[in-house]
C-alpha cells in the first residue's frame, strides 16, 4: 500500500490520529505506585500498567491502530504477521474487533499456550519450522494466497503511532517526569515513547532496558548502526528481537542511554514486583526496574516512570520455578 | 478494658468512626472487571482487590482501626496478637504507623516468609509448639509480661468495624450490586460486609464462599449453631479457622448462603484470576469465584461484587507448582 512506505516516519499527528481511532479498542491504563519499592530505589516510581491492558499487552494499540487504519477492502483480504509472542495474540484481538481474517505464521516450536492465546482470539496459525527462511517462505506463501496486509511487529509506523499512544496518557496521569524507561526489544515501544515525548515533553529522559543477554539493541547505540544477534537466549523473551530501520531511527535521534541488567537482575526484579505490587507481568516487564536498581545515582531523586509491557506469562514456568 | 465487652456488637455508626480513623493508614481499593469472567459466569463481576490493600490483605482495615482506636496509655503498653497469617501481619503494620510495641505469638513451625512479612514491620515474634494449649500459655505468659492489648484477629468488635469499610467502598464504586460474595474463615471480612450492607444496602444479598475441605461455617449455618473442626487442610489457608460468638451473630442474622467449592476448583479459579487479570492473590481470594463458575444459576445476569481478601502469598509454593 502507497501511503505505507518502508522509511516514512510517524509523526505527532499519527500518534493523536492512533489515539482516536484505538480509543473503543484498547484501555487507558492505570499508574501503579509501590511507597516500599521508592525506598529501595530512593526514586519516585511510576509503573503504567500495560500488562492489564487488552491482550494483555501493549502491542494491543499498535496492532489496533494498523488493524483499524484500513481501508474497507484491505481490511476485507484480512491481516497478517509472523511472532511468537505478544504481537500475534494483540492481531488477533484487533482483527475480531474488526471482524476481519487474521493470519499469524508460527514457528512449529512455539509453546501450547502462546498458540492457545492467538487462537483464543479468533486468528487462523500457520506452522513453519523454527528457523528464519522456513517462516519467511511460509510466510510469502500466505500474503500470496490471501493478499493480507503484513503488520510488522515493531517496523511498521502504524505499529509505532499506536504503541506511542502509552506514553501519551502517562504524562496525563503523572505531573513532571523525569525520565521514562522502557524495555527494548525490536524497539516499537520505545520509539513510539521517543515519538510523543520528543514532542510533548522534551525534558523527560528516555531509558532503554534490555537483558544483558540480549544487549544488540545497547552494542548498537554505542557503535553507530543496527547490530543484529543470532538467537540470544534470555528469561526476557519479548527482548530477543533486532533492532530495525524504524525503530534505529527514533532510538538513536531520542535515547539518552540503553542500560542492560543480567538474568538474576531480572528474576529478582519481577519478583519484587510480583509481591509487593501484586500485578502478574513478564520478564521483559522487570528489565526497567532492575536497571533502576542497579543504576541507583542516576535516579534516585527523580520521577521515574516505568512501562510495563504485558502480563502473557506462562504460569506454569516461572522463571524461579 | 471496659468498653469492648466480648458480646458487644458493633454498629454502623463504629464504621464511619473506623472509615475516618483509618483513612489516612490504608488504600481505597480500586474494584477491577474482567469481560472474559463476566463471559464465563454469565453474570457481571466486581472484584474489589484487597490484595492491593496496605500490607496486602485487608485485614490493615481492622487492625488499623484497633490500633488507633487505643488512648495513648493502652497504646504505650503495645498491641499483641495470635496468628499465622495476614492479620499478624497487618497488626505489625498497623502498630508501626502508631509506633507502638507489638507481639506477635507465631508457632515455631510457621513458613518464614511469613515470620518474615510480621518482622518486615517491625514486630516481636515470640514462637509457641504448634499446639493450641501451648500457644495460648505463650499468649497469656507475652499478655501478663508485657499489658498488651490483645487483637483478636476477627472475634473484636474494632476489627469487625474497621473491615465493615470495605464494603462501604464498594456499595460507593459499583452501583446496584445484587449480591456480594465473600471468603469465610473465622467471619471478620463477612461480618463487617453484614453489618455495612444491612444497614446501607440491605437489599444486596451476601454469600459467603468456603473451601468444602474447611466447611465448618457451612454446617454451623445449617445446623444453627457454631461447630469447629479440627484442623482442616486447605489450600486456602487463610480460611482454617472457626467462627466464633461475634462473627456467628453476623452470619446467622444477615449471610443469605454459604457455598463451597472443592480444592481443586479453588485452585482453577485462583490460576484463572491471576491469567486473565494480571493480579497475584491468594488461593483464600479464589473461593467466591469459584463458587460463583459453580452456582451458575443463582449469579448469571445479576452484579456480583467479590472481595478479593489478600495477595500475600508464597511466589515459591504457588498450589499449581
Amino acid at each position: 500500500m502507497s501511503e505505507v512506505a518502508p522509511f516514512y516516519i510517524p509523526t505527532l499527528g499519527d500518534m493523536y490520529a492512533a489515539r482516536e481511532r484505538i480509543a473503543p479498542h484498547v484501555h487507558v491504563t492505570p499508574v501503579l505506585t509501590s511507597r516500599m519499592l521508592n525506598e529501595l530505589t530512593g526514586a519516585e516510581l511510576f509503573f503504567k500498567c500495560e500488562n492489564l491492558q487488552k491482550a494483555g499487552a501493549f502491542k494491543a494499540r499498535g496492532a489496533s491502530n494498523a488493524v483499524f487504519s484500513l481501508s474497507d477492502e484491505q481490511a476485507a483480504r484480512g491481516v497478517a504477521t509472523h511472532s511468537s509472542g505478544n504481537h500475534g495474540t494483540c492481531l488477533s484481538y484487533a482483527a475480531s474487533r474488526r471482524g476481519i481474517p487474521c493470519t499469524v505464521v508460527m514457528p512449529s516450536t512455539a509453546p501450547q499456550a502462546k498458540k492457545d492465546a492467538v487462537r483464543g482470539y479468533g486468528a487462523r496459525i500457520v506452522e513453519s519450522e523454527p528457523s528464519t527462511s522456513s517462516r519467511e517462505a511460509v510466510f510469502a506463501e500466505v500474503v500470496a494466497s490471501t493478499g493480507a496486509e503484513f503488520v510488522h511487529p515493531y517496523n511498521d509506523w502504524r505499529v509505532i503511532a499506536g504503541q506511542a499512544t502509552c506514553s501519551a496518557e502517562l504524562i496525563e496521569q503523572v505531573e513532571g517526569l523525569d525520565a521514562v524507561v522502557a524495555p527494548i526489544g525490536g524497539g516499537g515501544m520505545v520509539s513510539g515513547t521517543c515519538l510523543t515525548l520528543s514532542n510533548l515533553a522534551p525534558n523527560v529522559k528516555i531509558y532503554a532496558a534490555e537483558p544483558l543477554n540480549a544487549d544488540d539493541a545497547a552494542r548498537s547505540f554505542r557503535a553507530g548502526r543496527i547490530i543484529a544477534d543470532d538467537a540470544p537466549v534470555t528469561v526476557a523473551d519479548g527482548l530477543k528481537v533486532p533492532l530495525k530501520e524504524l525503530t534505529w531511527h527514533f532510538v538513536r535521534n531520542h535515547v539518552t542511554d540503553i542500560l542492560t541488567a543480567t538474568e538474576e537482575e531480572i528474576v529478582d526484579a519481577m519478583k519484587l514486583i510480583w509481591k509487593r505490587m501484586k500485578i502478574v507481568m513478564e520478564p521483559s516487564s522487570a528489565v526497567p526496574l532492575a536497571t533502576i536498581i542497579k543504576n541507583r545515582d542516576l535516579f534516585a531523586g527523580k520521577r521515574v516512570g516505568l512501562i510495563i509491557t504485558g502480563g502473557n506469562v506462562d504460569l506454569d514456568k516461572l522463571p524461579w520455578n
